[in-house]
């Protein structure tokens, strides 16, 4: 962990801030591109997971392409100087001015979540005077009855056409005519750390794929999506996501021909590479015991343990004690949801300490609000130091 | 509600945004201050609920004080033109800087939440060559076995000074030289909607106060703070929270001899004036045969339901069907937390209605993120139109 290395030099500078391992970043980024070279396959990335000008710099360099859930982010990539024909766009609710911009940027695709949007793309597409290409992002739950695919769950959600649904309407589909389908796109979930839930991906695809070309469709891509998990626990384990076993499962187990093979990974590229700095303004003792450390980051930095109930590793990066003892660390929000961790194991930590909390490279930053009219946070990055 | 009135009028305005009701503000502010009035009673608002300049001009006609919980609302506050005399500062974390301006303008009370933060304001106020007006944070919870005050649940939360903590460190209190102890300031919770609750309230704070007087402490006020609820089941029929009969059980439970008595309202005065007004950009149907609307606004301009699982009442403003289906309606947001609610009852709604979520004026905007790089809500105020 970089922090730790270097928390002399954070001392001085305003907290909170998220402080960027570039050096790691590039690692991440070397390692993707290399394994993912040895299948032919291409990596985009998930701009949501974090937006930063600094990072995006970096991440153009090794060649990804652009993974978009909005116009505005569409719109960064390209101002970031990625090349349209790199960039989809994927997102359950598209308004028409942001496909209209989608359509006049020419990307490599908009994937379609819904047979009304299909129709939308195409009249939208028609206005411009254009054949705009369109990826089916396809809601991967499928009957088990009919396919043999057992994982059930998601089908529910809002993401993606219902399988059934492209079936039903195929014709339909394949009647607009400034439409040029030239991908499939599935994405079966976030943060998944146990990689057989690949194979059973790939089993699904396989038979969406094969029905969907039994249809008459034909796609020069499949997006399989992105979902690896990174490892909150003990970031220093493992502080590079294994690329090289989903690449493998999915070399595996994915049958669909000569097709492009597309992953989008935003957590796995960004996550581990972003620390959240923030500093120890008071300690106190609740009435019941509990050893409160409040710190000046809040919810309004960082709010993934509010919202999701997420795990950060916490570190106090610049106290010298020897012993240890358990906190609870709370953020300055007036919220009683506005806790960063009980039971936070650290040396002993007074006012004015600094602690890391770990892993939050991605969905920090671009999750920040300024609840409490709070400042949105700085970063620091390890290549300016 | 204001929404399905004007719905002609809102048709062309781009969305998503705030409907301000302002009348309806104004009638919750004449509600709050004349019950108020009746017992010498003084009202806060709580800024966080909603910062938004327009109306926080309208709530300083009233008269009222404001409550900030962060340096930034301060300053806010102040600048909107509300004296400082009239603004409390509540916060479990404040950094030095903002406690510095905090002294620098001579508000009417820090309320301090920890004996640390009385001992650097202390610090902060001898350094300026000042002596500051601060309020005891006090948690309200109380050992039952000593005290009679049986309720608990709260004894562990990150809010306030534990009432043992201040009768074990009173002298060290007492003793910082900087500081004028002039109020007491407890907060029980948020949207109470039993206002039993209230009575027992009342009951810890006769006993926390006539303790600290035994111990040589003197305030000039008591702010039992906020909490009461707003209706956001049927917002129609209680429009105006009851204010009254808050007051009246305080009067008639709360022994605090010729102390002023503080109030801090934030969702009660601004939560039913707004509504976030939503356009519908697509419909489909999931495999589970579950309807779903995708509206244009998401989880970016309003939380609560993903943060908190809350209810909006939500309706279709612009339909003129008979029927009525049941929809889940899903925000646009790459998220699958950013559902508004399920199983809503609308008028059979199609691509390009609006939708009301009502109730949405306290903790929306001011909640609000750009996650998916969203750009914020703009606002419209009725007065406006």
């Amino acid at each position: 962990m970089l922090s730790r290395h270097i928390a002399s030099k954070l001392r001085g500078l305003e907290t909170p801030f998220y402080l960027y391992d570039t050096a790691l970043l590039r690692q991440t980024l070397e390692s993707v591109v290399s394994e993912a070279g040895k299948f032919g396959y291409k990596v985009h990335y998930a701009i949501k997971a974090n937006y930063d000008d600094h990072l995006l710099a970096i991440i153009r360099e090794y060649g990804l392409g652009i993974d978009c859930a909005s116009g505005n982010e569409l719109r960064k990539a390209v101002e970031a100087g990625f090349a349209p024909e790199g960039i989809v766009y994927a997102g359950v609710g598209k308004r028409d001015k942001e496909l209209r911009y989608a359509i006049e940027q020419g990307i490599m695709a908009i994937n379609c979540e819904s047979i009304e949007e299909l129709e939308v793309v195409n009249a939208l597409s028609s206005e411009a005077g254009r054949t705009t290409d369109v990826a089916l992002r396809i809601n991967p739950d499928i009957d088990p009855r009919t396919n043999h695919c057992i994982d059930t769950g998601q089908a529910d959600s809002k993401f993606g056409i219902s399988y059934e649904e492209v079936l039903e309407h195929a014709e339909r589909i394949k009647a607009l005519d400034h439409l040029n389908i030239v991908g499939v796109h599935l994405h079966i979930g976030s943060q998944i750390r146990e990689l057989h839930v690949f194979e059973n991906m790939c089993r699904k695809v396989n038979v969406i794929v094969a029905n969907l070309e039994r249809l008459g469709f034909t796609f020069r891509f499949v997006d399989v999506g992105g979902g690896l998990g990174v490892n909150y626990d003990v970031p220093e384990n493992e502080p590079i996501p294994n690329f090289a076993s989903l690449f493998s499962i999915v070399h595996n187990h994915l049958y669909v021909g000569d097709k492009e093979v597309h992953f989008e990974f935003g957590r796995s590229i960004v996550a581990e590479c972003g620390e959240l700095i923030t500093r120890v303004l008071f300690n106190k003792t609740t009435a019941t015991g509990r050893k409160l450390v409040i710190v000046d980051a809040s919810m309004t930095e960082l709010i993934r343990p509010a919202l999701y109930g997420s795990y950060h590793n916490i570190e106090n990066i610049t106290s010298e004690e020897e012993a240890f003892d358990k906190y609870t660390v709370v953020g300055t929000a007036c919220e009683s949801t506005d806790v960063f961790d009980e039971n936070v194991g650290l040396r002993k930590t007074r006012r004015g300490d600094l602690l890391s909390i770990k892993s939050a490279g991605a969905y920090g930053m671009s999750m920040a609000s300024r609840y409490n009219l709070h400042d949105l946070p700085g970063a620091v990055y390890s290549d300016e130091l």
